[in-house]
């Protein structure tokens, strides 16, 4: 079975085209940002938030050392619940995919982690930005001390969601020996939905 | 986002492979059998249970109005709990994929469910006739009956199985106006799995 990082990328893969904007609420290491960036090439953009300056920078070196042109990207060292203030107002309602990959940035400073308070602002924020048909990906992880209460508000808002307009789906693994990640899946409606979009 | 049948078969799909063996325990009016027929070919075999006649007779119709030759399925007029003591011996260990489609029979008596008592070991029981690397998918139905509680059933049953030799996922909708069915799906390790098989 797919783990919770290679789900997001299959669905990613299947719906990202060429020339499409992208989000990635936290760029943390870059792997994200730099996979959004492969995805949607020379002609698309991809907007990468985080709040330490070491993710920024890391997520700078690591599409610098891809060769990715500097255009394609547009990296802000800021939470990401100020997207709505930070992103360009040309990309409101354009958004083809956000993704937030919850937690903790790997190898830095575990003390400073995603918190309800602004992660679920931010989601909210970002669902708005995406264009009809677009995707919001967040992997939950309930491992670390407060990771299991995030991963529940999160869940429970998505619940939450009026399934005319917003279809939303949770992959998880059941049996794991410790906490394993989880994917929530947001999907936005669009005007191809049809009519059995509503479930 | 992929319905749960939709999901189910995308993982056919990506898995079984021409001359592989398959079960379908829920035969009901036969399109999983034919779906499970069509992947492996006419060099593969498909086992379809339904304990009711009318689905097996409603499946032996829709494989034959496809063309599926003879020798491709081997319909069983039985429970599914029976499934070690009807399936031929030379199956045991080799089944690539064993599907389970809960609830009763669309278009049929709805009063005829599955029932966790019968439908819990018979899972156990497929699970077994698995071949490594094999994949069990269960589509769970909460909303008719008894349906809430035989999903749980087999949820704790799932999470509960050992990790080094099962990976245990599930896919579900979180936001839909009624119950929708969810997928669990578990697979058995094999000698490719790696070492990062175990969660």
């Amino acid at each position: 079975m797919l783990s919770a990082v290679e789900y997001c990328h299959a669905l990613l893969r299947e719906r990202l085209l060429p020339g499409d904007l992208a989000l990635d609420a936290t760029a943390g290491n870059g792997h994200d940002t730099h996979f959004l960036a492969q995805l949607i090439g020379p002609d698309g953009k991809v907007f990468g938030f985080d709040v330490q300056a070491a993710a920024i920078a890391a997520t700078r070196r690591l599409l610098q050392r891809w060769g990715v042109p500097e255009g394609c990207y547009h990296l802000i060292e800021d939470s990401h619940a100020a997207l709505a203030e930070r992103l360009p107002e040309q990309a409101q309602g354009r958004l083809a995919a956000a993704v937030f990959n919850l937690g903790y940035l790997p190898g830095g400073d575990k003390s400073v982690i995603t918190r309800p308070e602004t992660t679920l602002p931010a989601v909210r924020a970002a669902l708005e930005w995406l264009r009809p048909g677009g995707l919001l990906l967040v992997v939950l992880y309930p491992g670390h001390p407060g990771g299991a209460e995030e991963a529940q508000v999160l869940r429970d808002f998505a619940s939450g969601l009026p399934s005319r307009q917003w279809q939303v789906t949770e992959y998880r693994t059941l049996n794991a020996r410790q906490a394993p990640p989880a994917v929530l899946a947001i999907e936005k409606a669009s005007p191809e939905s049809g009519p059995d979009w509503e479930i």
